[in-house]
């Protein structure tokens, strides 16, 4: 089967493109490189080297005998993205490929127009060109968990049965996103839902919780293979941000009072959550929400453990609480569900000692590479 | 009070402008005259023949010795954006400045992309301007009854409260809207509210039904004030349509089975609810939902009302029930709350005999300026 993987160079989408053309599938990757773009942009750049797509693509046809097609350009220009699938043909539409980072939409409008029009657009374009030409394919859409807030009632997978007044009816899931990335998630969903009921498209959207850690059975096999991973305040997410602070020395910066709780999962889950919802595709018209996370754990917790696992390696980490600067509530119910990937066989890599003393081993090993700098947060939420 | 009207050469914009600069209120008009741009581009007109806003302005002034500001440009267009707002410093910004019609939406890609882009964009632009520099302006935005599309339980004011597991909680109102118009307006929705929390601002948006009538006690003062009136398969909307097509001895066109239940206004109760919203703002912080409607009637019910009421006045008038070019229930649960604006202070014009007479009056005057070819609808929904 053919999956055309869109952000395919990024974190998640190259771990998944890999794990894909591994298990089989004749892999595509489609991208406009952005993401490095916007690295130089903010003189930032990954902890690990990452290798140009090309080169990653060549070590990997060198190692395993398998090709990747590459198709580079911008999925917000229709005349390019229906010439690419139209080559490539996919099956399944792995979509990755959007402005990924809260804190970027925050900056000031521009990123955050930027964010919305980027995002809303290249789906919406992927959406016109199934319709066109491929309605039988599959689109496999990363959303995220950030769609849902923290409310204070369970959080189910997209859709919940309400009573009211005597009367029930199932209904989309109530969103409170906390950014203008976040919001744009929000609106693709409604979009992508649309487009299945009129059209009578096949879409999963994945509710992704935080990703954490950088090895997969693919990415690891070689140094060219890398993946990234990142621990600017922009890019950089929870976990793996904590890990790299520890090994440098960095106090583990704790975003307010740290009772902030989220789905997690290990990236190798990632992968497989991909894989499952493709190789089990949505019906015909039905929009599918899977939650897409293993583990819930408060942003305190988190700091606590790899301070634990830090200590056990020989490093000295502290925590420090620091002014938030995000608005989002520090202490709060959540109960989010995510039964469908399970049901579907995913068997969960949770973490563990040695995922922590893996990952700060990785950070120790490129630690040189750290632009102290860059990690404390001045991208505010507040107004000013 | 200033209060500046963006959209204020539209249908509902105009009404309100004038009713507003009556009522006393400094006003502004802000508008980039797209609406009649879009007339041209697929040739039709309105049925009315509407001044440029320059005479109307001049009218206003001759008639009453009240002035009104014009800012001609476009809100997506932020440099012009902020130019005017400095200018005029809004104290209640109002909001109809966006690409409204659902079947304009559809045409194409193209068209599903720029009404989302357009609408986006000039409400985050809106928004971003409050921040900066007017937060203690008061936005009072034009939204529509189609966001809660027809679920089959009541609709409430923008949120309801779930009960859930045993647990609690407010929520937004879960949306299912119907077009890449409706989803707009479901996307600014979730902006606004986001934007209300994070920076303070006061918001209320007005989910507005379906809008009927051509007068208002300004509108109706003199010839040169005339409001537009739509009959096309694009711009025009069920009631209006239906007596102009009563006037010409068009047959009226119900789609489908006709058991489409909406929400629908007078557009005298359109300018009188937006006068009452500014004069009641919402608190710092809260993003107030209010439903604009006064009656439900689905289109059925109307087409039987009209025809009624073309006898009555010796006209011939048949119901063609045609294929649905929308996706959309044809036999529906439709129960909405309306009870915000009443405890405001409306009192509704309630759909009457004598209204119908008016219009249909008004679509005789009128009758040699329709185009019979911009009638039927050729827009579709569904895929080919």
């Amino acid at each position: 089967m053919k999956a055309l993987v869109i952000g395919g160079d990024g974190y998640c989408g190259w771990a998944t493109a890999l794990h894909l053309s591994n298990k089989g599938y004749e892999v595509g990757i489609l991208d406009n490189l952005a993401r490095r773009h916007w690295d130089a942009q903010l003189g930032v750049s990954a902890l690990t080297p990452i290798a140009s797509i090309q080169q990653r693509i060549q070590r990997w046809k060198d190692l395993t005998g398998k090709t990747i097609d590459l198709f580079i350009g911008d999925i917000t220009n229709y005349d390019f993205l229906i010439k690419a699938f139209r080559k490539f043909e996919p099956e399944a539409i792995v979509h990755f490929g959007e402005q990924r980072a809260a804190p970027y939409s925050m900056i000031d409008r521009e990123h955050a127009v930027f964010t919305q029009v980027n995002n809303v657009v290249g789906t919406l374009n992927i959406l016109y060109a199934m319709k066109e030409d491929f309605p039988d394919s599959h689109l496999v859409k990363l959303g995220t968990m950030g769609e849902y807030g923290t409310p204070n009632i369970d959080i189910e997978e997209g859709y919940i049965e309400i009573e009211h007044n005597g009367r029930k009816d199932i209904l989309p899931y109530p969103k409170q996103p906390g950014s203008f990335y976040h919001l744009s998630k929000v609106h693709d969903s409604h979009n992508i839902h649309f487009a299945c009921k009129i059209w009578g498209l096949k879409a999963t959207d994945l509710n992704q919780g935080v990703v954490y850690g950088i090895l997969t059975e693919e990415t690891g096999m070689d140094e060219m293979l890398i993946n990234r991973l990142d621990y600017d305040e922009v890019f950089g997410t929870a976990l793996n941000r904590f890990c790299i602070q520890a090994a440098i020395g960095h106090p583990l910066t704790v975003y307010g009072k740290g009772g902030q709780t989220r789905g997690f999962l290990d990236i190798r889950d990632t992968v497989r959550c991909m894989e499952l919802a493709i190789a089990n595709p949505a019906e015909a018209g039905k929009f599918r929400v899977f939650n897409q996370f293993t583990e819930l754990f408060s942003v305190g917790d988190l700091a606590e453990m790899v301070k634990k696992a830090g200590i056990s390696v020989g490093l000295n980490v502290e925590i420090q609480n620091i002014e938030n600067p995000r608005l989002e509530l520090e202490e709060h119910y959540f109960n989010a569900k995510n039964t469908k990937l399970l049901d579907l066989g995913l068997q969960p890599h949770y973490l563990s000692d040695s995922l922590l003393d893996s990952l700060l081993n990785f950070a120790m090993k490129y630690q040189n590479r750290v632009d102290k700098t860059q990690i404390l947060p001045t991208v505010s939420w507040h107004r000013k």
